[in-house]
């Protein structure tokens, strides 16, 4: 296993478990995590062995965001043409998304474990993964609105397809906390847990659930949902009815269809 | 009235009232299933006396969803030409899906009255209605993951936009039951009733409620919702602007003022 | 101070209170209503003082919808050509929509404040604020239906982003009411208060909240926000990149990371 | 092979040639014409052996357009209400739209051969088909403007992606004739031809070479550059990738690259 | 008529000429010219009487483009905040982005005559128009590059749709001189002449032919070409059908009938 | 400058010269080609002494494109299961599609050089670059129909926004060859020339040419046309005036005005 220096990743029974790894410092988000997280999606990516990701945080808070630091030395590189700082920061800007994008775009479910502090960056990644798990006792804000700007690694791009429009404004404007039981009223999270051991065995036992599918037909699903955020709906039926036949030509019906006659836990290959 | 294999078709009270009709099969969904769907919706459409549609199960079942044989045949069906298997099975998929685009293009409301299990291609269908209402011990489940595939026939297309995206994701990649309680908490059906005769007494007085409102403004706003799930606000500003701009030159507005004025129910054409 | 027909304007603390102010009539929308909310949001956007607005009506009654005698008015212009009328008719709406466009479009969060009746025309108009808060007695309805019409300066574009699907085609197919309560657990609102009273307590607590916040950010967050109503994900990173590549050399962010390390509140330029 | 009204069909070495067949009415579209073009499409798209269509008119002209008899007749349905008439129009203007859409969606490719008039609803129709080849007496007008009424089964649609944009508008304000060279200089047609025998040779031998390679390619081909009139490169760069994914696996690639290395002609399978 | 101080406007047998009046400054666009041409199309959308508009340049030159004194002011108008100075700017665009979409949205064909320079802004204004004729020794540049900037008030957004996407980036990256042989070549004008006598000859005796049309079928005509520049066929096919629901009720198709029956001109109401 | 087996790249007065060198092999396209294509045009972008690109081939062709070997090497690489194979295809896909991605996507324009052949997966390549220049000696052919396959890395994707649908088709469906005369006239090439050392001669002086303007301008110019051919006008209106916003308050135009006014040539800051 190849070590990290912002994450600890551990594959185990086709679920790889990938906690960011900086509980002293809140695990906030340095320039190691942001490049890093790219490396870990590309190799769950093409490892075949991996069928689902479950997302956490090291000790008592899932993250508190970006790495203060990180902003302030970004400040430090400005030079005096405010165009080509424009395009600078633009690129940057475009770069922390591509690390977030490698979240969405993983062709396996990411599932996020979240206990304590899930703030500013935090929120922007969380809405990266497909589900969301947490603690009573989570607490999320939209943290960027304090430091002066608009959110810009996804959370203003991605939440407004979660949680209502109303509410995510309200949220948005304010930065105010939001707790795991309200969290889940909003459908932020799926279920809240009373602690992190609970949460933790619920969303491993939910990843093992669904490493037992089909990877074929798991891939199909998430590549189809991942779709129809953007898309219209006769567009999905026409995408899905080109992936299907291909798809459907896949052994994996015929290993699910006999496990089905003969009452038997299939077994698909990877 | 036409004899149908696998529906039970009636018109009364200006709501049409289609049942699926196999309990003995769990009202699976068989060959003849998918073609006659299509001909009730194209009468139901031409049919000016009818204006709202009831959908629901005979028996103690809304349905099992697609007949297993049907599947089994259409692997039989498979040549030694991949590409050529491809495409037939591409064009097979668009067909079945026609079926249910006929529900959802439908020009009149369609509600759905769900008691009992509710599974597999009968979530494709519901989904592609205008509203769900169920029994409390009503049982949904996305069971084509079990099937080793991505479910095709609208699923994953049609209920990301009625349920939260992190619920959807959960139930699409686990094909966990939802009961009718959680069915409601979640957007999957607007409300619960303790058992099917109380289920279709308040779907049916749903119905002729409907039924009695001016069917050009029904038509025209099923019209707009329908577009809404795949248009831009201003697109739909604009289209609402184009197609009122005929139907406000209808009687019903000045049967509705009428009516309003005179403290009387109002009577509108078919 | 402007004086309006049809509106109470207030500037006090950076929040602009837009209050309709025709209780006598149940703040029915007539001509007046119609021409000044566009004057006042125009204001609103150029002034650079106002950073919050709240939207309330005077007395009992939020507003009871579009003044019939408008209706009726536009109906006795109609000529003897179908096509003309038709042509005159998309316009007008064009032009009524654009009143409440000018709501959607403004560069500040709109808080809409809500009790009583909230009835057709009222529910166009809340759908184009940003978020809603109301009274428990609140009764919101999309009456046009009985109107005859489908609603075309709105609602059916708007709020199916902001309550489930669902629920949206059963609210608009049968036009019935909607009290507070129900209305906090579809989405249609952010929060009930017991009276009117403990409502404008809550809503300018909240507007004062905002309105402490980097405007810069602030009209960042809701053009992000109002974009990914209508636009891909993918389209919205690149859209706030492109944004932020400017705001992020704003001074605000320095006043705020400033005020972070000195635990003081920040104090952002107009 | 079956008999038509309207039309004359045969199949030839793998290529169906589709005739108007009215010429004493300059081939005039009348009902059964709109009718069987949807039979012989449907025919075309399910039999394996036609791999390519050749599109003409018999007689001088390829077609006069709509046969005015039939929207004097439209006329006579007209009721009293304007808001049903307007319904009923609409699904009118729909069934007919859809009888080009058959030619447009079909999966295999459409070669338009024309000669003298081709006007009014022959624009919409052959601005449906993938290619057009004309004599140099050809005479295009886009006539529905002189009938006092815009075009509305596919003209204004279509042909904005074939010519340019600004001759279009001319042209369909106008509704000026356009002569074969003219054509060919715009983009109308591809090629042109001295008189109708040298056209109906080129065309047809264009259409062996086409029914000579991979239908597998062709039909993915034509899919690809149909989709891509209406969607982004990037969608489109997704959609060839899931289509090939299937289609790349066929026997096709093997036949043509046997063919190349063996320097003879492939023979593929329908 | 009203006193414009940048324009002449003239309203003659039906068509509006619009002509740019300050030939001492080469037509530069000055704070005038902005406002007034918002004005003057408003007054076009508005009068029944004009059904065609002729847009040209008084004396040598149709326009030099935006008025450098425009600019520079501008430029003064710059604070110290970075972030405001972007939020000013990005408003100034949109403003001036306004002028021109009263051009484009105009619901009556705008005909634009060339002579001599048409440079920067001048060629952001000819592609609102719906047509454009120019004389041989017409000179259009797209200057803006040579003023360090992308040209933000339309040439980037609408010209690629009107010529090729080759010859697009060509012209805008280099800002050379086309004539007018050259810009018929590649689509940017539909036609040139000898001098400008002919031109305006030529170009009024087409507003003529146009005016003589049905205005409601024009106006759709219209309607629907700048529609389907960006939208799907399928949305363009459902918006005509939804728009000819009503215009088809028009007199003006039995006007036309008449008139093609008894070979007369017909005359169509305003 | 880095060593590269399959190009030669030279940077020279702000000109980035990249050639392919595989002259024996008529330079088709192997492993080699499609990863270093990747790394060389990162480093362009990220250059800032690059401000323009020209692409070429060395030898007597331009290329002759994919290399047969790394499709054979492809096949060899199928498994037994088709669903698998498909996803394995899909993805190798698309990473021979994201070569040509980092071709579109550079931030610097690409211009395009071509003499003798052009052919399959080169057709693909240069419909990425921004601008075309050929001998008139250049053959340009949609070569992939004849491999039994639709072409899969952006000819059907890109070239129909370059040419004209209806030939577009042709070219695709035949495969047949297109001359250099042919190219221009369809709008495949900007320009001919009558032989190599010509072209490239011309191609350099306009490579220079846009060298010299302001590289903030170019690139902000660059990305609106790139974005105008998947997005709407209104988009593309709000685009320009976010990232004018910023780009305006470059020294650039500046420098732009007061060489103007000087009438000296402007020098612009990488």
């Amino acid at each position: 296993m190849i070590e990290y220096q912002a994450f600890r990743v551990e594959l185990k029974d086709k679920v790889a478990h990938v906690a960011i790894n900086r509980p002293d410092k809140v695990n906030a988000m340095n320039a190691a995590f942001w490049s890093e997280i790219v490396e870990i999606f590309r190799w769950i990516d093409e490892t075949d062995e991996v069928r689902v990701v479950v997302l956490s945080g090291e000790g008592k808070h899932f993250s508190a965001g970006i790495d203060l630091q990180l902003l302030a030395q970004a400040a430090t590189q400005m030079g005096a043409d405010v165009g080509r700082n424009a395009e600078r920061l633009r690129r940057q800007i475009l770069t922390l998304q591509a690390s977030f994008n490698a979240v969405d775009n993983c062709r396996k479910p990411v599932i996020a474990a979240i206990q304590g502090y899930c703030i500013g960056g935090a929120i922007d990644l969380i809405a990266a993964c497909d589900m969301r798990y947490c603690t009573l006792d989570a607490q999320f804000s939209i943290k960027e609105i304090d430091m002066g700007m608009a959110a810009d690694v996804g959370t203003l791009q991605r939440l407004p397809r979660i949680i209502g429009d109303g509410m995510m404004r309200e949220l948005a404007y304010t930065g105010r906390a939001v707790d795991g039981r309200e969290a889940q009223a909003i459908g932020l999270v799926n279920r809240t847990y009373a602690d992190q051991p609970e949460l933790m065995t619920a969303v491993f036992e939910l990843a093992s659930d669904i490493a037992a599918k089909s990877p074929v037909a798991i891939r199909g699903t998430k590549e189809m949902i991942r779709y129809m955020r953007d898309h219209r709906v006769d567009d999905g039926l026409e995408y899905i009815a080109t992936w299907n036949a291909a798809m459907l030509q896949s052994a994996d019906l015929k290993v699910a269809m006999a496990a089905h006659m003969s009452k038997q836990k299939p077994d698909f290959a990877d």
